[in-house]
């Protein structure tokens, strides 16, 4: 599944020279701790996107924050490239040593330092999970709801401003990230934001750095709001005699204010796949997950009021899953279908799209992207966060053959610039990696790009923060 | 109420020159639209701190982005500042033009563009205000929950990353703002965010420009959130028998996670004053003013669960207000606490505090400082958006009395000390402005502050957007 493959869609690679001197140095600040063993800079030079390049010269395996102070000025004084490594989960490249370099390797910064029930804060080490953290405040009756598909770091879904089911009532990273610890590129260690709800504090450089991939510091420690876990939660599947159908109850919901947790729209393809990976029998048509947070008549009230949408809309079988073990099948399903996809397709790897628009233009921007993808013969599945108006296609690429990639490529060109015409995004959720960066150029145009690469130049003037991801310099 | 004061209270004042050749091209350029009148320049080079600086050399009017272009661009040929202006009610001195300069008046961008009422999204020019803007979208249904006291453009707003009563719900400009449009240093016209309501595209630069304060150009678009006007509203009021009561009441609403939409503390001294002003019979005792949005079974759930947590802290009087008439009385009121206060003491000017401490810390911060206070013979008010940890003491002092301003600035100093022991911020919606930039270094630390000022240093590097705000450079 991650053999090497072509590069040819990668942006011109400048590989940089990493010197001997600086892996002795590694070597002995780290001792074990730097790895130069092939296997583990494979490991950390590939992700979860459809790109290869060469491994990072070396791998350091971070456990507190001076680890990465060290690091970093290590590779400053040899001006080579710094790449934060969670779990390896990005879509879009995040994580490739496009001009070498080296990985840090975050995952033995898991530790969770303060819950902070009383105020729905708690604080974290940038190797700690979602999973992990969910279990770590179990006990308190809160939770942390941002959940991207794979169980990421809190420092990978910071850097990338990841959201996912959840995000159409509690939001993105964005919103949810109060403070953050970053190591600069001059290996300083600086503190952004308080423990306060809100504040005006000058420069909002939390959400600088929230969403920077990486290319302006490596993110250490994260504080994040927590909710109260909801008095009464259900969750439901309604299936729907066609996508407009579903995509247009959507629209409904939100326009009329419905709080709804989770609204998730999943194609047939998907429906298939999932079926055949988690061993359910879903009925293959399209089909909205949803799920409703609040008091006991809250969640009543608003079931209610949706299922008469659905109604209107050909809905049918409204199936409820009200235990807690119900729900989390029905979500693991929903979580494993990016896995369903590429196990329905042994070999394949996947072109994966993220455009979101504003929510009136849901139907125009994701409609006419099925007929396209229907008749290009690349098979495919859909998923979407449909709410926020965000979703992803997944084309299945066979990659030893170049076609394939070329005609999936070419069905994400023509989506995103559909989403921009209907004033949408090019990433909802996924980064803009090395796979967006066109795709930013037109969204944003240059004089909001020239305005990051200022930012850039400025707070890294070598350029060795994740060098080679969003933008050209 | 605005007469000159000492400015002994000002960072180091550097007046710039502004060349007689500059004022004859913004002449040529908006023949009456530039005002050397010192009229004109004295209402434009004050607000409501209690500082004073000389008035900018020239004010322009500008009517849309063209000629905020135009008189950048003029502006940073001759090296010479430039402040935009709102409606003056900045309480931090972000007006004041300590360096000199020229005023930029916005008032005449006062056009609602579009709405676009079915994605819950407006886009306006940055003269509008916030009473204007709910005014025009009154009859789709939707509304702007964002208020601070003043009736402030959207402009100045989002330059301070504002809040005010509805924020405990519905979040601060940081969350509602999506898109910008901004005129830079360099007098290009550039464009961050779109209407999507979640991105991944690249830095966050609306949240860079959000609570920027002018200091790295000039917002002349802005996109923000609208929402449905809330099938049922129900506002009350509550007197309690100590501000404790009120605070540790307000602390559990927010604990168990009820969705309130605005709960506002108002001490005796306010309720004084405000019944003054506004012809009311409030009970003088300290009060939580509450509102609650939902279904007319959420509103009745929460207002009961409300209730019953202030009922155990010896809360009595609970008062409804169910008419939209009853309601508005009752807001017009918290909304003209200030403008009382200041009534109450003809010829003083208000040192505002904005202190914002996570929600467990709250009791801690606010009743030490309440003693202090009293101590020190300074009358003051004290209201608070307690909800989300916010609260202003407002210290009426006597401008020709400087011994009163030295107790108010000890007494504010003591304060914020004390929220940030707490890991709270020194401002959670005022904005740092002139008065601040102490409070931000002890704060933040020095590391936070020399990202800002590089940031700054790259993006304005003349130093000519509302130089000697937020930090010394």
């Amino acid at each position: 599944m991650n053999a090497p493959l072509p590069v040819h869609l990668l942006p011109e690679i400048q590989q940089r020279e990493t010197p001997t001197a600086l892996i002795a140095a590694l070597k002995a600040r780290f001792a074990e701790r730097c790895s130069t063993a092939l296997v583990v800079r494979e490991q950390h030079g590939r992700d979860e996107s459809s790109f290869a390049s060469p491994p990072p010269a070396a791998v350091v395996f971070a456990e507190n924050t001076n680890d990465v102070v060290d690091a970093v000025r290590l590779a400053s004084q040899y001006n080579v490239p710094v790449i934060p490594f969670g779990v390896g989960s990005s879509l879009e490249g995040h994580l490739l040593a496009v001009q070498g370099g080296i990985s840090i390797d975050m995952g033995g910064m898991n530790r969770v330092l303060s819950i902070n029930a009383e105020d729905l804060t708690v604080t974290v080490q940038a190797g700690v999970t979602r999973k992990q953290l969910n279990e770590a405040v179990k006990s308190t009756g809160l939770f942390f709801p941002i959940d991207p598909g794979a169980d990421a770091t809190l420092g990978g879904m910071s850097a990338t401003r990841a959201s996912g089911t959840n995000a159409v009532r509690y939001g993105t990273m964005r919103e949810n990230v109060l403070a953050l610890e970053v190591v600069t590129a001059s290996s300083d260690v600086i503190r952004t934001g308080t423990r306060a709800k809100k504040s005006s504090a000058g420069y909002d450089l939390t959400r600088l750095m929230v969403g920077s991939e990486g290319t302006l510091g490596v993110i250490t420690e994260i504080t994040v709001k927590l909710y109260p876990l909801p008095e009464a939660i259900s969750a439901a599947i309604c299936s729907f005699p066609s996508i407009e159908a579903a995509v247009r109850t959507t629209i409904e919901i939100i326009q009329m204010g419905v709080p709804i947790a989770r609204v998730e729209l999943i194609d047939a393809n998907s429906v298939r796949m999932v079926n055949a990976h988690s061993k359910l029998s879903l009925r293959e048509e399209p089909m909205l997950l949803m799920e409703f947070h609040g008091s006991p008549t809250g969640v009543k009230e608003q079931a209610e009021l949706v299922q008469e949408l659905a109604h209107d809309h050909g809905g049918n079988a409204f199936e409820w899953a009200s235990t807690a073990e119900e729900r989390t099948r029905l979500w693991t399903a929903r979580h494993n279908a990016y896995f369903a996809a590429v196990q329905s397709r042994p070999g394949c790897r996947v072109i994966s799209t993220d455009t979101c628009v504003p929510i009136s233009r849901l139907a125009d921007c994701l409609l006419d992207s099925i007929t396209e993808a229907d008749a290009s013969g690349i098979p495919y599945f859909l998923v979407g966060h449909v709410g926020d108006g965000n979703f992803h296609f997944g084309y299945l690429i066979d990659p030893t053959q170049p076609k394939e990639r070329e005609v999936a490529e070419a069905l994400n060109h023509q989506l995103v610039n559909r989403a921009l015409r209907l004033e949408g995004t090019c990433t909802g959720e996924h980064g803009v990696g090395l796979h967006k960066m066109n795709f930013l150029m037109t969204e944003t145009g240059d004089g909001a790009v020239n305005m990051m690469r200022t930012i850039k130049r400025a707070l890294d003037p070598k350029n060795i923060m994740n060098p080679g991801k969003i933008f050209t310099l």
